[in-house]
């Protein structure tokens, strides 16, 4: 527990620069112990699509937490995995700044890919390996050391903070938007934070207005009741080529996505949004290389590519499974057949609408056999280029990092910002500490130490500068 | 090791009747050592797609043999699963009868869905359970156990016998081809009984007198060099599109094969054949309740639904797998694809022509990224219905079984049969001791002990009426 009432230096303290400086130089010091208690909360699994180890992650979130003094509780308690909420009050601002990350993780498979075990730790050349490192516990503890760094210096922090930890997040959240609802009034606030962000191959960071929205399904076809010997062929249904003929009238070798009415709804980038595109720079090359492609999708290139990236909304499948997987080949006709698919929305496209659009196409397609089953999804939303506080967070991020930041109008990615900027009307603005080869979702996660302590003094620079 | 040269009851048993009584007795006397060997060569795993057990197995059906004072082989030394060759004189024919099986098995999996362990050779309600215990192991040891009455019944064998017991059966038989071939010689014959058959659901003796080609390949598609976020859609291509693109656009909803000129050198159906369906019983309420199809494919039925099952080519998907395939949603573009496939083929469609035009097909298709690898092959064959040999096994299976057999122009499965029928000119039959509900290929595969123990009489008929 920090010690809030002994604050020795406190007048001297609020000197802008001298305040900044210590609080920077603490940060320093304690750089050891901040890598620790990252690799404690990556060793511990907390795999949200199997619920692996996911309510002790929850606890010893709400641990490091209660260190800090913060009151905290677990919601919901019955139903889904618990969101780590806490607060704690400023006595000197009536202004709150909420923390939104998620301590669950994606699977860790497929796991002979991972060169350290997926939940080891493991410190590497300057990197810590592990699946959530980058994606989102490095972020959430840079969040926590930078709240710490007030207390022990300036013994008071500088706003209102609330931390909002879920662990649905890599599932679609489906039980974070009804816990929300139910306790709007505790996640009210000035201004959000949201989970994640990081630098440019350059060293820039990169900052993030919006997100997608995402819509997860499966598509599932019964065939006969066992697998049968493939020499049936001409009398036995396949549920695999039934499967295969359902995924092609979803979407056309040029891409285009073909569920009727699927882009109606689409607003076309405003002319501040396409602005933006100009100063976020091309890195083409780099990413080809580091995902080993010699050219992207469709031939894309240029600004034509980022466009398509964050203002375009998708159909990916993400898995199949059927039949005989194993070495050489076995005649079997499979019994059923398995897809993963999600959505990556825009805004006005809503994850209700789309489902719906999903089985009637399939229906109307002849598709009549396919079981739809909806996992999670996710809103897209927005937060407007010119609000304030995206001032705030552009200021931080140029006081730290020393270089203009990349202002994406929105992520190409998802997660349930619509909540605070639909629902709890806050500007909200994300910003981390991850980086270009983080492989987040992948393989051999990773988060360098250079970044994560940058990351703890960028925050704790938006803490000071929202004030 | 038989005792050849003891033969007390030699002169009285060339008495036809009390010949092939004494031989039913003794196979009934010694049904419970059949059923124990049967047994213990269903526990010796012989799965050729994975190589388990696949040496071990080749070395117990020799000893078998050896122990009936066959001379055998293991060929080839080197390449490919060990061929066990054993042949035997007969002091009293010069006519050599050769039985073709196969001591190779499918892979056991799914391993959950069996009652029973599939190498457990479990007896339960008066079948023996385990994987190949019908599809061939079974077969195989009625043929050895035919031989075995004889010569300690009669003192010696009616015809010559050849056992040709290979090891890749359920993998195409890829260096039998070569095997059979180099030691042409030593294969020859008067007639061939092919590895399997049984009985029908009213236990009527299904005989097969031809085998449908088949053709193995996998299809390979690859994206970036390692999973990523499915955020990234928009620009990293996803293989599981492409391939599921490639593979639509094999097969059409109707079932049409689209691939160009697959279809151009098929006959017809001969009239003798045709006819043949007449006598051949549809089973079809009871198929269908077997593996809990309301109707079968394409609304197919009755004549159609045989014909089609008989002198259709088809192209069937065994498996397919990509990216997350566990609980719940995980957002990722896989690395790459893959499915297997079969395509089983009528006469006049030769494997390696159709694997020309598929990857023709791919090609000009536009999936040049589509990597196919072959797997194994068989060519379609045929024996003509009014053979002699025909006649001996339905005379035969009329004794044994006392019902009309049921006699296929061919069968919708595959094998090597066109090496004894097109290179050796022999006559083959395939006709066997499995039932309608042996479940090959499949989880729970069984077989009756009352059908393996006909089996070995209908062998044991076959061997005296050939002579």
């Amino acid at each position: 527990m920090v010690k809030r009432n002994i604050i020795p230096k406190y007048k001297t303290l609020w000197d802008d620069a001298l305040r900044i400086k210590t609080i920077y130089d603490y940060i320093e010091k304690h750089s050891q112990n901040s890598i620790q208690e990252l690799v404690k909360l990556v060793r511990q699994p907390s795999v949200s699509a199997t619920g692996e180890g996911v309510q002790a992650c929850a606890e010893m979130v709400e641990g490091m937490l209660q260190k800090l003094s913060f009151s905290t509780k677990l919601i919901p308690e019955k139903k889904g995995n618990p969101i780590v909420y806490g607060e704690l009050k400023s006595r000197n601002s009536k202004k709150t700044l909420l923390f939104y990350d998620h301590y669950d993780v994606q699977p860790p498979e497929p796991l002979n890919e991972w060169k350290f075990g997926a939940f080891s730790g493991k410190i590497h050349r300057g990197r810590i390996y592990g699946r959530g490192v980058s994606d989102n516990k490095g972020n959430l503890i840079s969040r926590i050391k930078a709240v710490e760094a007030f207390l022990e210096t300036v013994g008071d922090i500088p706003v209102n903070v609330k931390f909002v930890v879920e662990g649905e997040e890599e599932i679609g959240s489906p039980h974070f938007p009804n816990a929300i609802r139910q306790n709007k009034k505790k996640f009210l606030n000035d201004a959000t934070i949201w989970e994640f962000g990081g630098i440019s191959y350059e060293g820039r960071p990169k900052i993030y207005l919006g997100l997608k929205g995402v819509l997860s399904v499966e598509l599932r076809t019964k065939g006969a009741s066992r697998d049968t010997h493939s020499a049936n062929a001409p009398i036995v249904p396949n549920p695999a080529w039934n499967l295969i003929w359902a995924l092609n009238s979803l979407k056309n070798e040029r891409g285009e996505i073909l569920i009727d009415g699927f882009y109606e709804k689409i607003d076309p980038p405003l002319q501040k949004e396409l602005q933006l595109l100009a100063n976020i720079p091309l890195e083409e090359k780099r990413v080809k290389r580091s995902l080993g492609l010699k050219v992207f999708l469709q031939q894309r290139t240029g600004r034509d590519a980022t466009k398509e990236l964050l203002f375009s909304p998708t159909c990916s499948i993400n898995g199949l499974i059927t039949g005989y997987t194993g070495e050489g080949s076995k005649t079997v006709l499979p019994k059923e057949a398995k897809a993963k698919l999600d959505f990556r929305l825009v805004p006005k496209q809503m994850p209700d609408e789309i489902f719906q659009k999903l089985t009637t196409h399939l229906h109307n397609a002849g598709h009549k056999n396919v079981e739809v089953i909806r996992h999670g999804s996710t809103e897209p939303a927005k937060t407007p280029v010119d609000d304030d506080f995206v001032e705030v967070v552009i200021r931080a991020a140029e006081k730290v990092y020393e270089k203009k930041p990349i202002i994406y109008p929105t992520s190409p990615a998802s997660g349930p910002m619509h909540l605070f900027r639909n629902l709890l009307k806050s500007p909200v603005v994300s910003a981390g500490c991850s980086h270009a080869e983080a492989k987040g979702h992948a393989p051999n996660e990773n988060l360098t130490i250079d970044g994560f302590i940058k990351g703890i003094k960028f925050m704790a620079t938006i803490l000071d500068d929202f004030s």
